[in-house]
């Protein structure tokens, strides 16, 4: 059987782009390390025929198949069971960018092209990508559409889903629709583009997009600054958003606990100001000149320092000390895996709530886990927090495990008390299947399951992620 | 049977609520007048549980059912077909604005509230909801993300897609879904959000919305300007989104048959300018201040009439005098409705191709069909116009209907032939449901029917809209 699939695999890809054996291992464990599957092969094909025919010998042979961009995921949606059955089809060799119409404002890319070289042949053709993240120089867009990606820049230019106009999708059945259209407005029937963004490989496979392309700002400020207390974070919010408007592009807030890990684990990186309870990372990207950037940047650090809002504010003075600012942002991921265990909740929540939800949830977090350190950090500009609990200094990493799943129950049930989403902006994958069982509306999901079962009716795409694996009826 | 229908309709919504006979009338024409159907009767709900109860009356008693806001579209999407079978649900009662959260900046709005209703709520509350369109004194909420309404403030703010967080949803089982989430991210799941916006209730019936709302601007520019050709106008589109970025809020073309036939049937009003072979309707909209707006405006049209791009423009001097430029080129459909038959054109094209398009397009129409006239017009930053072709002068309109049909399907053709879309804002509809089959790729239309059989399984949503009626398998 398996020898069948093989062989099928190999005449639609050609031999050396069908790992087997130990070669597949690169692809069979998530970045995070906390899924390992097995898979009778990892296919790379280069060309959206050759994605259809290796879907079509999947279908064939009843293999499931999991779709797998950069590996970057942080909830193991690429990551194939235990099984051994699946065929892993790793899209990195897709990576052409097929067009650039700057007329159109629009690029369309392969699902295999690094976001980072997707920002890059933006940028070399004058326009500005806006999708950025912390795993940018890996993560593929085929990934990052599956997912509906997030990131730094999503309160002025959207998530993913906001970025693209058109898709061409292999379908579960091994059909290419041809929905690559670069328009800003197309009613001709249901939404079928917003239905796959978004669906981890569980309904067919991205194999190339239409994005969106922007005018690169003309100026561009950053600034550190450090604030007393969330509340006075969402304030300086509210009054960024009314002296920027749409010039403000990234809003991003971190605890001390959270960024002061950066330098512990990562020495060459320093922080720009004294300690606080709590910091922001602001920017601004103005249409107009770096002249009016600075203009509106300083009115607005004013105003906010006059009020209470912010305590203190370091304004990066070159390109070098604005990145050096995101980096410090980007490295809390790395720096939070390397200081110990930590319970990790992607949550949104209405921005008129959160800082009662922080407040409250770190008290009582507090009084049942004593110990536990909030390393939250996230994009208060979008309501969106990486809502992260690490282990109390000096416990054992197994005390933290016994309790990991209680702690995590408490931060949900009241994310969803606060009209909060458990899951903002990485999706479910595999890990989270539960919490969305327990969490969202029974309503919904019967949907959910209704379109699964329609446009994936032999479930063979992903299974087990975003829905749990469930019985053939 | 019928009996036993109404029984229960009154029962869910009270007996004054249920129209039957010549009470009817006015929700069984569409307001185009092109179709006029009967149904057993027209109900009118209160609340979201009558809705389902009436939504499960139906189900119960297998009898079709129309949702119907204001009845204001374009596509005669929500007339019932010829059987009398159907039960038209009017959902003008249920019209009230649920919440408003300025700091989280949304607004719930039931699904009968007139969209104006909702501009003049988020407006009182010191807030933009930047939906805007003709029908905006009549038309429903609901219905604008039925149909994924567009208008003219969709080049910055997206369409009614893009302006929804979240929804309220009876199912076509008659079920409930919550999802009136008003939150920026929410990766749990399939976006089932954005599957039921423009879907034409044909899957379900939207009843109550989470949207979004913006600052209110310091300052707008709005402008008259008169160019010699489409490829100025789009040199013009180019230049103002560079000058302007997120400040241009409208930029609207106008053949000058189209607009030379407002005065013609509406003789109090004026054109600002002496005629020309196209107008362009051009707003800015600036966050800092009504100084600002001026001066970046100034400075747009400067460049513009110095580089050719116009030959001469009226700014408006006050709200009146920029009330009466909208309204101006809101006026073009009813004149256009005033001066005789016409073939209309909902199209969109990249902005790269639109030029072309529109010149090679009304040659050839001249040369197969002398005489047409051109009465084009609409949201040329988002690629989108309202391509409609008039009667010749004196013809009579039974000789331009017998040939109508020929040159839409002439005109379609070269949409598609140009990469663009045949129904971009209006959607689909009783009216064109023969060209989503003729023009979509044949996998686009299966999925589309998988998903239509997997939500709506008994096929009582609206049926024969979006898709044409099916036997039963």
């Amino acid at each position: 059987m398996n020898e069948s699939l093989l062989g099928a695999l190999r005449r639609a890809v050609g031999e050396s782009h069908v790992l087997t054996g130990d070669d597949c291992a690169p692809f069979l464990t998530d970045w995070r390390k906390v899924a390992t599957g097995r898979a009778v092969a990892v296919v790379r094909p280069a060309t959206t025929e050759q994605v259809r025919d290796v879907v079509r010998a999947c279908v064939e042979h009843g293999a499931p198949i999991v779709p797998q961009g950069g590996n970057t995921g942080q909830v193991a949606g690429a990551t194939p069971d235990q099984s051994g059955r699946a065929v892993v089809i790793q899209l990195g060799r897709m990576n052409r960018i097929r067009s650039i119409d700057t007329d159109n404002n629009t690029l369309v890319a392969e699902a295999g092209c690094v976001l980072q070289a997707v920002q890059e042949a933006a940028r070399a053709a004058g326009r500005l990508f806006p999708l950025s993240l912390g795993a940018e120089g890996t993560c593929m867009i085929g990934g990052n559409l599956a997912t509906n990606a997030g990131g730094t820049q999503v309160l002025r230019y959207g998530n993913a889903r906001e970025l693209t106009l058109g898709l061409e999708v292999v379908t579960a059945e091994g059909e290419v629709w041809n929905g690559l259209r670069a328009l800003r407005k197309d009613n001709t029937g249901y939404d079928l583009r917003d239905l796959y963004i978004g669906s981890e490989g569980t309904l067919g496979i991205i194999t190339a997009a239409a994005l969106k392309l922007f005018p690169l700002p003309a100026g561009q400020r950053t600034a550190f600054a450090a604030t007393a207390s969330i509340e006075q974070a969402v304030a300086l919010l509210a009054r960024a958003r009314s002296v920027l408007g749409a010039e403000l592009t990234g809003f991003e807030l971190m605890s001390s606990v959270a960024l002061e890990l950066v330098p512990r684990h990562f020495p060459d990186q320093r922080l720009p100001l004294p300690t606080a309870p709590w910091f922001v990372l602001l920017e601004s990207s103005d249409a107009e000149s770096e002249l009016r950037a600075r203009d509106r940047f300083d009115v607005l650090l004013s105003a906010a320092l006059e009020a209470g809002e912010i305590d203190d504010a370091a304004i990066a003075e070159s390109v070098a000390q604005s990145q050096a600012f995101w980096h410090l942002r980007e490295s809390i991921t790395l720096a939070v895996a390397a200081e110990g265990r930590c319970a990790k909740h992607d949550i949104s929540i209405p921005t008129s709530r959160m800082a009662d939800f922080v407040t409250t949830t770190d008290r009582v977090l507090q009084e049942q886990f004593p110990g536990v350190r909030s390393a939250t950090f996230g994009h208060l500009g979008d309501g969106n927090l990486h809502y992260n609990i690490l282990q109390p200094v000096r416990q054992q990493e197994a005390a933290f495990a016994a309790v990991q799943q209680n702690l995590s129950l408490l931060v949900h049930d009241r994310v969803r008390d606060h009209g909060g989403s458990i899951s903002a902006e990485q999706g479910i994958g595999g890990l989270r299947t539960a919490d969305l069982q327990r969490y969202e509306d029974p309503v919904k999901i019967a949907l959910l399951r209704r379109i699964k079962q329609a446009l994936d009716p032999r479930g063979l795409m992903n299974p087990g992620k975003v829905l749990p694996h469930q019985s053939v009826e």
